[in-house]
This record gives structure tokens, C-alpha cells and sequence, in this order.
């Protein structure tokens, strides 16, 4: 396995780099604050007895398993607390790997750029399902890419990059093909409170002993630096979960959990919301530029990415150079995510000059 | 690969169950107290900007790699900040595997119980090496279980269980050994603050290509539950390391680095020498009672555990409750390290009540 520096690092540092301010539409970092108790449970943490300071529980700390286990309906051993969404993908992807005969794993495209690198990781094979022209998963092509060969089907909804929220009957066809092909669907879900149509559906809805479920509150909570997120895992599969997670790293970082903890306790619904309305306002004063400036787009239902394509104007890196350059905007060149969306770029809207950089892509392509 | 609840858990909680105040000498977490910078670390880590709060370099915070890269000797680039000593060994093994032709991972018997697992996890194959009778590793043995096959040797020094400091001449052999059959050393050495002799031997002060060293902040600034440890590897194995730490974590826990890295600037020598000294205290009290309960024991050099047989008394799960019951002292079953040991018991020394220990161990043996 050879090190590649993610692209988006190249982008943001070409952006730095800059003469003039950049808007930079790269990264996915929520720029809006995390909810105070983060910080108050930080502040808890740091006064409390050395005893405190040490091992937490491997699988998470047991209160914080329990909010979890009630949020989503489950029995809290089907809860393994990780670091990040990331290290819940991983141990869900691994499973699959280790149960099921197959080793191939199946992904949109275009694909989270660090799906592949994990499958591949792991020992499978990828493959990739193209989404179709309007940017959905259609479960037929799904269905005809699986095979016995298919050990997982790693989707994420609300998507990053499409914006796209799989309704119930996508969620519910992914969980049967799972099963029909002895396979696991691992949904990533980690967008699951950025939904603006009200029809997200978790695989959890679906009673499966088929389906893994990776959440985290790295943009919930925007704390992408924290490194807490959580798998919910079939009864069968959770013990070997819990296995690989405490070879790998032990436990979660406790004072991230502890604080995580404190937000779960203190932070209400308004939070949440107020978040999605920034972004409905974002989304709406930047697709209506993208309208002015003659670009395709979709605009997301769900997490705070959107997809556009300019006239004559690829998203390739060097597009996406030339973007900062003339027009002092970043975006994400659509090939970091695959060949189906490879003419696009991804602009990320979490950022307060979503407005400024609306203004200079109207300028930049009229 | 099945879910094992550890063994020290076990005997943990049925010393809780206890009825009199057993004392806990299975975990091994120090019971000292984190330096204040750790404290100040965190709330002023707290106070900071929500900017801080996001995705930290994947490979770590720069200040706090180059701390570790100036007090290892190395470049900085050979550095990666990672989810405890444990993901550090992770990674060493991981690369040891993916780098060279064998399967075989070399390990001490006794042996910290992660490695045979890891080794499992990462497709390894396990080896196990004997101590000789004194409990040091004859790096003879090594170089006759050595082979073509041979992937790794992992190590750890000063060592758990044993207490032993490895001397400078048996690291050299060992990194000639992993030389020798195209294979690499992975040397834990997360207790190197915790050397009575004096003659610790660090595998970076051998230049070789073939050597990873792990350690993490765990225990020598009493914060198991940060999980903030860091792999050196060779220049052409720390990319491969970065992008498998990325894979799997993304990235290590941003709170608990910031707090490690004010600790790292504010603490100084007299910390870790008080540390040394309380064990040092600790042991001799340990030791005479063993001497008086006329057991056979090992003196450690360095970490904090005592290897000890009591007469007719091995080191079976069964005696370790045995002992909680008529002595109201609980010691890991020396089983659970592997078989050249398993008539021994293990006492930590991270317990303000060894001087109890001590009276009742004599009590109960004599």
C-alpha cells in the first residue's frame, strides 16, 4: 500500500498558498461551533480525579453506550464506540470481510474517497456501482454488480459527495440483496441530522442480521478533531467488533467521550436545526449562483456537499487549480471520488462565504 | 477471530465482587496522578476556537511530532501520532507484515497478551521465543526460532511482564537478527521512563532500516485513557504507516494530544523521578514480603510488575481467585502471558497499598 496524499490536502494547501483569500469549498469541517457542552464537558473532565484519566471500558464508556443504544432502539452490546466514523467503517467493512465468503466490496461511484483505500486495506476487492444520471443509487444496478464474490455494500446516507438521501425502499432493497448474496450492508450514517426532506432512513429501520450501521459526532457535534463515533452491529458480530477494536486502539480517547457525553446531555434539537438552516440558506444562495453562472448541479437533500459541473470545465485537478486561481474559489475535483462524477466538482458549504464565493463564480463564468 | 473478554477484566471484577477491600494489583494503570499540564492542557484546549476542534493532521500535531522526532533523534517525517501504544504496535506489525516475505511474528513468551492477538488480526502467524530461567530473552533463542518465514519481532523492553530491561548488546543482536532474515523489529518501549538500571537501550540507537519503535504517553504521564502513543519508522516505511493510520483512524484524538503536548513542554525530570522512585520504594517492599512468604520472584529493572511463584501455588485463574479470597489480593494468573510462565503470578506495583499486599501475602503464606 503506497501513501497518497489525499487530494483534498493538495487543493486546500494550492489554496493557501494564494494570493488572495480563497474561499475554500474543501474541506468538511462545520464551521458553525460545536454546542457548549463540549467545551463545559471538557472543563468537567480536566478537574476530575487521576482514576478517571485511564482506561475507559473498550467498547465505549457505558453511559455513553446506553444514549447511544436508546437513540437508535438497540440493545446496547450491538454498541461499540469508536474513534470516528472512520474506525466504526472499519471494523464494520472488516466484519463483513471475516464472515462472508465473498471478498468483494461493492460502492457507488462517485465513492467517499476512503472506502476504497479501506477495502482494499482489509483484503477485498472493490467495485464500484455507478450512480445513475440523476446522481442516485438505483438498487438494480446494485443488484447487478453482487454476486456470491460480494462480502459488503458500504453505502452513505445522506451521501457525501451526491447530497443524495436514500429513501426507505433503496434502504430497504440494499438490506435484501445483502441478504439474498450472504453479504452486509454497511450504511454510514454520520450525516444522518443534515437531512432537509424528512425521509432519511436508517438501515437500522430495517431488522436485519445483515446490517452494520457507522454513525459519529464528528459533524453533529462539529468536532471532526474529537474522534468519537459508534457501530451499531448485529448481535452476531458485535463480540468480534468489540475484538478488533481493543486489538487495534484499546479504547476511545476519554476526555473526547466524556465531552461528547456532556453534548448528548445538554444539547437540544434547536442546535440541530439552527445547523440545517444555515445550510438551507447556503444551499439555496449557492445553487442559485451555480443557476447564474449556467453550471449543472444537484442539489443535496441531506450533508452539505454539492456536485456541479461548468460548461466545458472538467473537474479535474487542474480545473480545480485554475478555479483558485481566476476565480479564488476551491472546490473538490470530482475525480477524487471516482470516474462517474469525474466532470463535476464538490463544493463543501461549510463555510460563512458561501455568499462571497457564489459572487465570484457568477463573475468567473458569465 | 472470536471476542475474548481479557483476562485481567475477569479477575478485575471478581476482586470487585469481593467482600473485603481486595487490592488490585492486575491493571496497570499508574495511580500517581497526570503532571498539571496535562489539566492545563485540556482547559485551555477548551477555551479555544472551534476551528481547533476539527480534524488535527492525520499524522499528528506538528509541534508534538517534532517534540518526540527531537527527543527520539529522528526526523519528524519518521514520526506518526497514533491512537495509544496500541495502534503504534498496530502499525509496526502491520508494516512488518506487508513489507517482508515471511508470516512469522516473534514474540517473548510470556508475552503481553495484544501482540498474539494483533499478530492473529494482521495474518500473522505466531511464534513464541521462551525466556531462559532467569526470565531474560537470549537473543540465541531468537536467532534459532528465526527463519525465511520470519515477518516481525516485536519486543518490548523494559518489559512486560517480566520486568526486564533489554541491554544494548541484546537490542543490537536483535536488529541484526531482523537484518539478517529480511525481516523487521518492532520494539515497544512504552515503559522507557520506568529504567532502574540506567542501561535502557533504545532499538532507535542502532541505525538500521529494519526497526520500529512504539511508545505512547500512557503511562509515563499517567493518562491510559488519552490513548496518545506514536511508531518511529524507517523513512521508506512511515508513509505506508501514515496512510494506514489515515485508513483506519483518520486521525488521534485532538484533545488529548493538545493536552499531551502542554504536559511534553511543562513537565520536567523531577516528575518521572519521583515515579522511578515510589516504584523503586514499592519494589523493595514487594520483594522483601515475597522473600518472607518464601516465593520465587524476579526484581524488576524496570516497568512496574513483579513476576512471582509461591510455593504449590501456579499461576492458574483458579488460584489468582483463590488468592483474592483467603488473601484479599488479586495478580494476573501468569497463563494469561503464555505458557513459560504459567506457574507464576503478576502483581502490579501501580497501587498506593502494596505495603497492605505485602502484609497479606505474608500472612497467607506463612
Amino acid at each position: 500500500m503506497e501513501y497518497e496524499e489525499p487530494l483534498f490536502f493538495t487543493v486546500m494547501q494550492y489554496a493557501e498558498s494564494a494570493e488572495r483569500a480563497v474561499v475554500d469549498m474543501v474541506s468538511g469541517n462545520p464551521d458553525w461551533g460545536a454546542p457548549e457542552g463540549i467545551r463545559e464537558g471538557l472543563r468537567e473532565y480536566a478537574e476530575r480525579d487521576g482514576a478517571d484519566f485511564q482506561y475507559p471500558p473498550s467498547a465505549g464508556l457505558r453511559e455513553l453506550r446506553e444514549r447511544v443504544a436508546a437513540r437508535r432502539g438497540v440493545d446496547v452490546e450491538r454498541v461499540v464506540v469508536t474513534n470516528g466514523g472512520a474506525m466504526a467503517n472499519t471494523l464494520g467493512m472488516a466484519r463483513a470481510l471475516e464472515r462472508c465468503p465473498g471478498d468483494d466490496v461493492l460502492m457507488a461511484d462517485p465513492v467517499y474517497p476512503y472506502y476504497p483505500g479501506k477495502a482494499e486495506m482489509l483484503g477485498g476487492v472493490q467495485r464500484f456501482v455507478p450512480v445513475d444520471e440523476t446522481g442516485g443509487l438505483d438498487p438494480a444496478d446494485v443488484r447487478a454488480a453482487a454476486s456470491d464474490e460480494t462480502a459488503c455494500i458500504v453505502v452513505n446516507t445522506p451521501n457525501n459527495p451526491t447530497g443524495r438521501v436514500y429513501r426507505a425502499e433503496t434502504m430497504r432493497e440494499l438490506v435484501a440483496i445483502a441478504e439474498e448474496y450472504d453479504a452486509m450492508l454497511v450504511s454510514d450514517e454520520v450525516y444522518d441530522h443534515f437531512d432537509y426532506t424528512g425521509e432519511f432512513t436508517s438501515a437500522l429501520e430495517f431488522d436485519s442480521e445483515r446490517v452494520v450501521v457507522t454513525n459519529s459526532f464528528s459533524k453533529s457535534f462539529a468536532v471532526t478533531g474529537f474522534r468519537v463515533g459508534y457501530a451499531v452491529l448485529p448481535d452476531r458480530d458485535a463480540p468480534a467488533a468489540r475484538t478488533r477494536n481493543m486489538l487495534t486502539n484499546v479504547a476511545t480517547s476519554r476526555p473526547a467521550q466524556a465531552a461528547v457525553l456532556d453534548a448528548l446531555k445538554t444539547t437540544d434539537a434547536s442546535y440541530h436545526e439552527a445547523n440545517r438552516e444555515r445550510l438551507r440558506d447556503r444551499v439555496e444562495t449557492f445553487t442559485r449562483a451555480l443557476d447564474d453562472a449556467g453550471a449543472d448541479y444537484t442539489t443535496p437533500e441531506g450533508a452539505f456537499y454539492v456536485l456541479a459541473k461548468f460548461p466545458d470545465y472538467p473537474g479535474t485537478m487542474a480545473n480545480a487549480k485554475r478555479l483558485v486561481d481566476e476565480a479564488g474559489v476551491a472546490g473538490m475535483p470530482g475525480e477524487a471520488f471516482g470516474d462517474a462524477r469525474s466532470d463535476w466538482l464538490r463544493f463543501a458549504l461549510v463555510t460563512p462565504r458561501v455568499e462571497t464565493a457564489a459572487e465570484r463564480l457568477i463573475r468567473h463564468f458569465n
